[in-house]
């Protein structure tokens, strides 16, 4: 069913990654957009509890904070570095009041899958007690295989579901995102499992378009790509998530344009194709 | 466990593609590569007999030809079409003495792939007999998910495997091709049940490249990437299959090398890490 209105839109910092957080915020609110998540990049240099104050003053909610992650490594030293640096994002998601960090989980060129997966199930059980305790949720983003080399060994929906029943949910969860996902024949299956068991956080929206021209930045808006974005946000709300739809999108093409006619565009397209 | 000979190496005419394909024979003809894969623009404005007599001159093994499918679409004259264009691609194998023909299936921007994926099963069903009585064998090559956009809506060893149990192999079977699966973590178990059951045509090799930076045009040799070839390979042996490792790669990096100087490279890594 289409969106009516937008009650329910958020939007990314990296969505506008041209503008720094306090414009994309001010712009955000003269929209009409009610949330927004936070990428760490975008709080560099940053008070955070300045950004806070300013996101409230525009009225923003704070969904996530992108990203946590990246677990896997060659050796301890830099397996430990990397939870350290999961601990510091979840003060900052604390700081700021983000409920939840995405995880994009990680992997390394040449280490065997099985490897990666087990030392990001190791990461993900160092780090959860200490978000738990700071009242942060994490939330395990299957990434696309085609991400699998270095940037995430964890790339179903089956696979994410798997970890949160071994690590032991709902303070770990699944960050939902069509683009990597919406090609798995398994996927309106796994997202009833993941929201009867309590563990879908996070909903995350753009397109994939065809032909696609870089493995990073070239995602569509909502319909200019080949995702039924609609029946997929069917299945996440028919296993009971009734959280913020996030336009999530990473295009050279679209950071290139002016951003407030992006986000204008963004809303008309989240109205047709969200 | 590392290869020892060259006596199970096939290479594609796609992976020398600035040869002609009589050149590429006497190529890997001269440098002890005994069998080739033809691809069907390789043979386009060739006779086929004097193809096929040079090959055997040459004391090559023909493995199979790339490629039928390419099933889905939007209209039924079209999808016509495409079963007529796959009997030809029969003809062709006879007259060549393919005894397979390996599968890319198809999908089309914007068609849901459920649909897309009847289709696909609709065609072959369609083109089956006509090989069968021809003595050729249908190979579906689960492509990876990052083309299900637009060449295939099948992208896992297991709905391939289900589709060949839905149609009734062996004379529908599966190429394995470690580019496209190499991530999937059910990968090994689809393998062995590919085996058993009889559907285990055909295996390819070449490496995933990190960064890769073209969807289509940027394999790499094996030993340039993150796959670990001689795992998989066992997992194939172990499932019974015995024939080619066929060296498939598709890389504008590569087809810019001498390609001379390339099949010995070939040749090196197919020892190293084939």
């Amino acid at each position: 069913m289409a969106q009516t209105d937008f009650s329910r839109l958020c939007i990314h910092t990296m969505t506008t990654k041209p503008l720094d957080i306090c414009q994309a915020a001010d712009l955000y609110a003269k929209e009409g957009v009610p949330a927004i998540t936070v990428w760490r990049q975008a709080l560099e240099g940053k008070s955070i509890p300045a950004v806070k104050q300013h996101l409230a003053k525009a009225g923003l909610r704070v969904v996530s904070l992108c990203r946590g992650g990246f677990f896997p490594a060659q050796d301890g030293a830099k397996r430990q570095a990397a939870i350290d640096d999961n601990k510091k994002a979840v003060d900052e998601a604390a700081a700021l009041g983000a409920p939840i960090i995405v995880l994009v989980c990680g992997a390394v060129p040449g280490m065997p899958l099985v490897e990666a997966r087990k030392q990001i199930a190791d990461g993900i059980r160092a780090v959860l007690p200490y978000a738990k305790s700071a009242g942060v949720k994490l939330s395990i983003e299957p990434l696309h295989p085609m991400y699998a080399g270095d940037r995430s060994a964890v790339n179903t929906m089956k696979q994410a579901n798997d970890l949160c029943q071994e690590i032991g949910g709902p303070d770990i969860g699944v960050a939902v995102d069509v683009y990597h996902l919406w090609w798995d024949p398994e996927l309106q299956g796994e997202i009833a499992r993941c929201g009867k068991n309590g563990w879908l956080h996070a909903f995350h929206i753009c397109d994939w378009r065809s032909p696609t021209i870089d493995l990073l930045n070239d995602r569509g808006l909502m319909g200019e790509g080949c995702i039924d974005i609609p029946r997929i946000r069917g299945w996440v709300e028919a296993a009971g998530f009734h959280g913020f739809n996030e336009v999530e999108i990473f295009s050279d093409r679209l950071w290139a344009l002016d951003q407030k006619d992006y986000v204008k565009m963004i809303k008309d397209a989240y109205l047709k194709h969200g």
